[in-house]
């Protein structure tokens, strides 16, 4: 079988790869399927067989998906970023909701007045977005430290949470959120300014999952008008062009990092990832049932 | 019997406490019991009956213990603040090990570069010093996010760690230290350069506990000699004094915070404090087991 990678692999999984397919670098006619981040309609359509794409990201929101044939499986790589994405979702609720980053600062400027109130994680509610392989793990973590966790999806799920499917019973009153939703139909511009308002005051929501997931113009009205509402995320509208957000970076209720809570951020998370999406791959050439096969109706319009 | 307070408590508080006692700002002879943060010599001389000492911190490291007649029985307050340390802790390490410091920075000035490495805290080999309420919280959440914690302390604990005696095992390697021990005869000047520089080039550690219990001179030694090794910590030697600790708040591998973990950050915190321990000098009082109780002989000279 032919197996088509249009990225660069690490050699040690180009090696293993290459016990199952012939690798190939062209996207040749004979070509049974793909290894990719992402696929362009151009070279789809120079494989007529292709009948399985591996992605190697965890997210599938960025396909052609109007120019996927419908007979060609895809399967997505979610799980392979999940240690290291709820590492970096608790980094950021923590750095922000207990002061560590504006004491820290602070200290620097020889400031050492104790004048900023830090609240407490146990005992709070926290909404956890979306509880695949991250916000399950994130959920698990905040229920350990002691938080009353709400968890939000579409469909229920068991945990030390209380499961809801509705946005508006997670978020209000809540003190923190932190989103690791998926981008998809279903999720676009989900969480809107109505939503945020829920919230208490002085809350902190986090997002590693997709900007896309929030209503961009509503985010900014209530950071704007709340100054003790704080938006920390890993995630941007402009995705890898991060100038074109500037605009959050500058303001003081927020922090930006720059996508690197996954594979971005750690060439060991990033190899890692490649060696699952590997393994997916030549799982579902050797008969076996591939993981992460995504739902159609869900990404097309 | 009578209580005597020497510092301002919660109206709810001082209400439950009048309850079982009668409750006294004087230092009087017919004084059965003390509930302080801290007493001095000359009160401990004024109140001969004196039979029990209720701290309301939970280090118990900073009493005049050479004035304090040995029938007197002192209890501590540990545990109080566990909850709001551990959140705490978590906190500063998770900030400092992920980057999110560095890259919150970053992304302020406009630097976008993802040029710093985030290592994992999933696989990587943590060191909890003292496994106490806070220590055996802190491990039991790096347990649950992957990590391969090892546990130092004095007596063994079970739980999800690998327990030593051997501070010298504990650090080697280590990729990050939280340290959580008490102050006392047998941790005072306990870590020292040579144990600092048996961890990673690139380790993190973590104080929580007392300034006291790292030695001063060792620990800015190795913070000149790597740059690489961050010391990330919420207490100082000059305690409350911070500008006599200022030379470490500006060295680019130190993060500070004020002493703000516990219930000098919060009011919420230090109202629990307060309550815990009018609950254990009241189970003393009505024939009880009071928690918490010291070993002289930790803190004798």
């Amino acid at each position: 079988m032919k197996l088509y990678v249009n990225f660069q692999i690490p050699k040690d999984v180009e090696e293993a790869l290459e016990k199952v397919f012939a690798v190939t670098r062209d996207a040749a006619p004979d070509v049974d399927a793909a290894l990719v981040v992402n696929i362009s309609p151009e070279e789809l359509e120079k494989m007529p067989r292709l009948r399985f794409i591996q992605v190697a990201t965890a997210g599938l929101d960025h396909l052609p998906w109007s120019h996927i044939p419908p007979h060609v499986t895809v399967a997505g790589n979610a799980g392979s970023n999940a240690d290291a994405v709820t590492e970096f979702a608790i980094a950021l609720l923590l750095a922000a909701y207990k002061k560590v980053l504006k004491y820290a600062e602070k200290m620097r400027r020889g400031d050492y007045n104790r004048d900023i109130a830090i609240p407490q994680v146990a005992g709070s509610k926290i909404a956890v977005l979306g509880v695949g392989e991250i916000g399950s793990r994130v959920a698990r973590v905040l229920s350990l430290l002691g938080a009353e966790v709400w968890a939000f999806a579409r469909s229920p799920r068991e945990g030390p949470w209380r499961f809801t499917n509705s946005l508006e019973d997670a978020l209000r009153r809540a003190s923190a959120a932190v989103c690791a939703l998926p981008l998809n139909k279903t999720t676009a511009n989900l969480v809107k300014y109505d939503h945020l308002a829920l919230m208490r005051e002085e809350a902190v929501f986090v997002n590693v999952g997709r900007a896309e997931v929030i209503d961009r113009s509503g985010l900014l009205k209530i950071l704007r008008e709340r100054p003790s509402f704080m938006y920390v995320s890993d995630v941007w509208w402009s995705r890898g062009d991060f100038s074109k957000d500037s605009e959050f970076y500058s303001m003081p209720n927020v922090v930006a990092t720059p996508w690197v809570a996954g594979g971005y951020g750690s060439v060991e998370v990033w190899h890692k990832m490649m060696r699952q999406a590997a393994e997916n791959v030549m799982t579902w050439a050797l008969g076996g049932q591939p993981r992460n096969v995504a739902k159609r109706e869900d990404y097309e319009s």
